[in-house]
């Protein structure tokens, strides 16, 4: 390596120190052993998937976001090539769940009906980067395939909250609301064609940030949006919908069929989660991706602006990839901003064994007698580090604590065990 | 998406079923616990890393095997473009070791001293996709940066043994050689210009697929190499090697001073490992990458003809990001070799709970009770997976045990408690 090479790693990625990793781990442990109980199974597919697969519709604007792949060899031709197209065949993939969906095509002959898939890995997007938004980041999801009831939707919530209150986030605020209902909203306004329902949808997302007055404005600049008498009835729903029961909202769009798969999920889940969560039905949650087809939910935690795990039902991916329609539901614990709040609460891993530096004399001590005092210390059950003993001791000590160490040990007579000095707690 | 779409992986990557992703996770559990025990740090690094980083020299033939990718938006000017380098500005990781230099050089004043960290994770090489060797596979490395002693490879070793005999691979055999004695070698052989040296090794390192004749035969082809008496001097090394104690060799070679690292390595090692390994001096040991600076070093297995893990020195990867030389030994054990030994062994992840797929009638049992009924035998241990009941019991019954689980349950009568039916063993 000549010349000056910049050290940083690439722009909006991230170099993780020990102490993070430490949570990190501990969390994913946590979340993977929580979902295991649940009766969830680990798979694993590559980080590059083909360009078609993740341009085929199934990511949305996160499309625009991939990390393209330069083809190699024989397959990359400048001269010929006319576009972008020409020169790549594989890129990063952007989220978990289109991978998953051409894993379960590929592999559905070898995996239990329903599946009931973790995925716990990094995603790449290519996005402008900012506070707490990183161009490669980890997700966890759940996902069960083949399942069309709701019991689908009721594990997914249930082993979610479950793996949350593991990690020390109780008392979560679980908000739903059904695709349906929000299609059954917009025909109610006037809005029916499913194009225009998207645009609608994308406006009343943006809710939370823009308020009633700056939803009604948004809509307004979209010409196809605007029915006779819809600012009137969508005011109606704005102003009044926090207070709604599923039940009220139903009624007044004439969605009482459409209610009753909701109203059975609140059910079952406020029943088995009892005063550990707030369930509660939301009729402006709308949730991002285009592929929803049935119930949504997300998850937040008191004092937060955002939610920490969303998802839904998507019963119409995979059948495009596998030619006969198979039902599908997930859930996905946003673990960046997990591990964000873990750290703002000071949350440390919890460790099995304490940490000792065994102080040596670099080419003094017989190397045998140090991996033998080394191994007398782990046989008690220490996490034991050699350490090149430094002339100020004192010194040495400080930075040794400050870097997380419990005690220092040195050696003795031979034959002797090290005796450890433990360092008073901070 | 619309259209017929490949559901493949990409050519040479995998999906991963549940029962591999058990054990592999299992098995990264172990190595990671085994290596923590041992004063290592777990730390992470993005998967991707600039193209000047990736082709600095540090790779070898590696760096022709990257998976680049395309620059994004302005960047990215395809009539400007006259190769290559002008659309790629990253690239997928080929190693873990170019990676931890350059987060070592950014990172270091916040690392304790010596630095001894942990990598598990992904690489990515182009390669001819065959039988065993895949264009993603995992890595997982030790290193010790900024400690110039032995204790380094010692505790390189001794960790690295320590995690494959807690994963059942006991009784292995550490090869160890030197760089310095390799030089001394080659220049025995009368081959004295760096780059002449770099070549009679790369030759070397096929001693064990060509024989002593293949070996002879290769070398003959490089003129640069042809100097007089080498033939005899080299014959008469490669002929009687196998035999040959450290000493005899480093007598031969006019190398005893240079032998002296290794020959405290061997006894220090030799001596902690007790009867428990083999740790032998191997004339004949190389190692392919060109970094290495002293000692180097392979675990093998008894019966299999490749090794599963392989480290060395290399002081001076790290001084050219950082402006001042870092000494730094690491040891690498190949993930993939592991498992699929481990899946030959028919070893499978321990586990803490029996699996049980509850049995329901879908839109007839009521959400509640079934929740209800899952929740009781979690409470009592076992990992369990809602599973609507079919026709056929007796099939069902069948594949559910084929799939790994332990029982089945069935919902009793409102308020008792679900009885499990544990499946006979195989």
């Amino acid at each position: 390596m000549s010349g000056p090479v910049n050290v940083s790693p690439p722009r909006g990625m991230r170099d993780l120190l020990p102490d993070e990793v430490e949570l990190r781990d501990w969390a994913q442990g946590v979340i993977l052993d929580t979902y295991t109980a649940h009766g969830f199974r680990h798979v694993e597919t590559p980080a590059l998937e083909s360009i078609a697969l993740l341009t085929g519709g199934g990511g949305g604007e996160n499309e625009k976001l991939i990390f393209k792949v330069l083809k190699r060899g024989e397959k990359l031709d400048f001269t010929a090539a006319r576009s972008e197209d020409d020169l790549v065949e594989y890129g990063l993939r952007f989220d978990l769940t289109v991978p998953l969906a051409r894993y379960y095509a590929a592999n559905h002959a070898q995996l239990s009906q329903p599946f009931k898939a973790i995925q716990i890995g990094p995603v790449w997007r290519a996005e402008r980067p900012q506070k707490g938004r990183f161009r490669q980041f980890t997700q966890c999801d759940i996902d069960v395939l083949g399942e069309a009831g709701e019991s689908a939707e009721a594990e997914l919530i249930l082993a979610t909250t479950a793996a949350l209150a593991a990690l020390g986030l109780t008392a979560p605020q679980v908000r739903l609301n059904d695709r349906r209902l929000l299609r059954r909203l917009a025909a109610h306004c006037g809005v029916n064609e499913p194009a225009a329902q998207e645009r609608f949808f994308i406006t009343l997302d943006k809710l939370d940030k823009l308020g009633p007055g700056g939803v009604l404005k948004e809509l307004r600049e979209h010409p196809e949006l605007a029915t006779s008498g819809m600012w009137d009835r969508l005011t109606s729903v704005l102003d009044g919908s926090s207070s709604w029961t599923l039940a009220d909202f139903a009624a007044r769009i004439d969605g009482a069929a459409d209610a009753e798969p909701l109203t059975r999920i609140l059910a079952a889940v406020g029943a088995a989660l009892g005063g550990a969560a707030s369930v509660a039905f939301d009729a402006t949650l709308v949730r991002g991706m285009g592929y929803y087809t049935g119930p949504i939910f997300e998850i937040g935690v008191e004092g937060l602006p955002y939610s920490i795990a969303g998802g839904g039902r998507y019963d119409r991916m995979i059948g495009a990839l596998i030619g006969r329609d198979v039902p599908a539901c997930g859930f996905s614990i946003g673990f960046e901003r997990v591990i964000a709040l873990l750290q703002e609460r000071g949350v440390r891993a919890p460790r099995g064994s304490r940490r000792v530096a065994l102080l040596h004399e670099a080419g003094t001590d017989a190397l045998g007698t140090v991996l033998a005092a080394a191994a007398a210390l782990r046989a008690q059950g220490h996490t034991v580090s050699l350490t090149a003993r430094r002339r100020k001791a004192g010194k040495q000590l400080d930075e040794l604590q400050k870097q997380g160490f419990d005690g220092a040990a040195s050696l003795t007579a031979v034959g002797g065990e090290p005796e450890v000095k433990w360092f008073a707690g901070p």
